[in-house]
């Protein structure tokens, strides 16, 4: 029980890392994709980020099985809405937003005839576009799907088991509580990171030549983060407004108790703070969520780097 | 001109590094080190950190022609105090502080007969203690050194050639302008990070075991930075109050700007911040201070170890 025709509907860091998994893990199904940039497609077409990449989303989806929008979260209304007839009517339509309550929305007001199952693998890098994408992306990364009430049952185990396949653990969640989750796990901290990074490039006592050169005492860790896609995570603050400004107070409240800490010099409180944070990264490298080395093992490879 | 006999005072990672650096590219210098916890100076000796672990400060610094205090920043002025008839008189002192001014201060009232140059390595990882030093932790990396006003010249340069040999770029800097340029590259980014853990550890409607499984959509970043040593972070903060105020300040109100941006659906206002941040990013990796890999080259080791 599997798909065996799938269709990429945006061909940047994650539908590109979708069609290599499928050509890698899924080998006996056919992928086919399309991307609303001319210079998109001919790169995925060169790359081969799928069997065939198509002039138009109408040829891509027409004999699929499984449709993913891999757009922006702003853009998958827009992108659906020309397809309803085009995409097979058994068809399952699912995406990989980072939001899922307004996306779940508009893809069911753009599709109404459709079964739709939207789903977020938790897992990218800093880059985007074409030359983004790698098989291995979703190995050990958790994906959430968010059925809808009632939804087909069938549809919905064969969609964990194709992200199984792709290498990710399945998880289920209303998109209410994704966007929750979510707010707090991704989206404040790449709002935390924009922000620094601005704030840090906008000084007068400080020139961006020093913020570069001593980067590596913290900074240079948000300036990953704050060198992602653009669109996409404009788009994800306007989708998930409302999770985002109730984390981001939260957020606020405890940074001003450490700022009060620090100005009355209250350095037990600080101390209390600084060392129950300890607890939670163990655990993230217990669960094989992140790399155990210190520092992400980067050294070595900035070392040799300097010396090249 | 380089140093024969060498001190240091504190045997964590900072203290290890340079122990371990200096019979590394410095194999005709002597070291020997001293820590107030009987457990690090067993552990220290087990891995060699130094040529010699002595079991008092005073028979470490006897023989030394630079001493170089690797202790917590509130904990200088009482390490250095009782040294001050132990340490020869034409040895040079210095420190790894993450702060300068008031280092340099404490330094000059606790050892007024000794020439004192206090350096910062901007180097570390978010490991501490005897285990967490190794030999190539400076390589590549900044060292700001702020000498007093009027000091022996021929003291700085074999204190800058001791920092180039350990593979360190020297930069000289006053100790304020040290204490503003690391209040932004260094010491907000740890505040935030120590923050943001803190408050998804708080949430009653998201689980900790949901934060640590969705953590790669970018909180995992935050965590790494947030293991760092409790003890050196609240000395950090209570000795450089000031500058990480002011920087603390600037941050809350471009926070406050996106944050706006958020509620009020200013796309555009996001996509110009979220655009201009990117350009920093390729700076710093030009420079050769962050791995250009994606994902600090992370991704395969965090597969590796979830599938042995």
């Amino acid at each position: 029980m599997t798909f065996s025709q799938i269709a990429i509907i945006g061909l940047g860091l994650q539908g590109g890392s979708i069609g290599l998994a499928i050509q890698e893990y899924l080998p006996e199904a056919r992928v086919t994709g399309y991307d609303l940039d001319p210079a998109t497609r001919a790169r995925a077409a060169e790359r081969g980020l799928c069997h065939t990449v198509c002039e138009s989303a109408e040829e891509a989806v027409a004999e699929a099985e499984l449709v993913i929008f891999c757009v922006p979260p702003g853009a998958i209304g827009k992108a659906a809405k020309p397809l309803r007839e085009a995409i097979p009517p058994e068809c399952l339509v699912s995406d990989v937003g980072s939001s899922k309550k307004r996306i779940a929305a508009d893809l069911a007001q753009a599709l109404p005839d459709h079964i739709v199952i939207p789903a977020h693998p938790v897992a990218g890098t800093e880059n985007s576009g074409p030359d983004a994408g790698f098989a291995s992306l979703f190995q050990g990364r958790w994906c959430i799907v968010t059925p809808p009430e009632h939804t087909d049952l069938l549809k919905l185990s064969t969609l964990v088991e194709f992200w199984e396949t792709l290498g990710a653990n399945v998880e289920l969640m209303s998109p209410e509580h994704h966007d929750l989750v979510l707010a707090v796990t991704s989206h404040l901290p790449h709002l935390i990171a924009y922000t620094i990074v601005g704030t840090a490039s906008d000084l007068e006592d400080v020139t961006q030549s020093e913020v570069i050169k001593y980067s590596a005492g913290g900074f240079r860790d948000f300036t990953r983060i704050a060198a992602s896609d653009p669109t996409m995570w404009r788009d994800v603050f306007l989708s998930n407004k409302e999770a985002v400004l109730t984390m981001l107070q939260r957020f606020t409240e405890d940074l001003t108790a450490l700022q009060r800490a620090i100005r009355v010099g209250d350095g037990e409180a600080l101390f209390d703070q600084f060392t129950r944070t300890r607890a939670i990264r163990r655990s993230i490298i217990e669960e094989g969520q992140d790399d155990s080395r210190p520092d992400f093992g980067r050294s070595d490879h900035v070392k040799k780097t300097k010396k090249s």
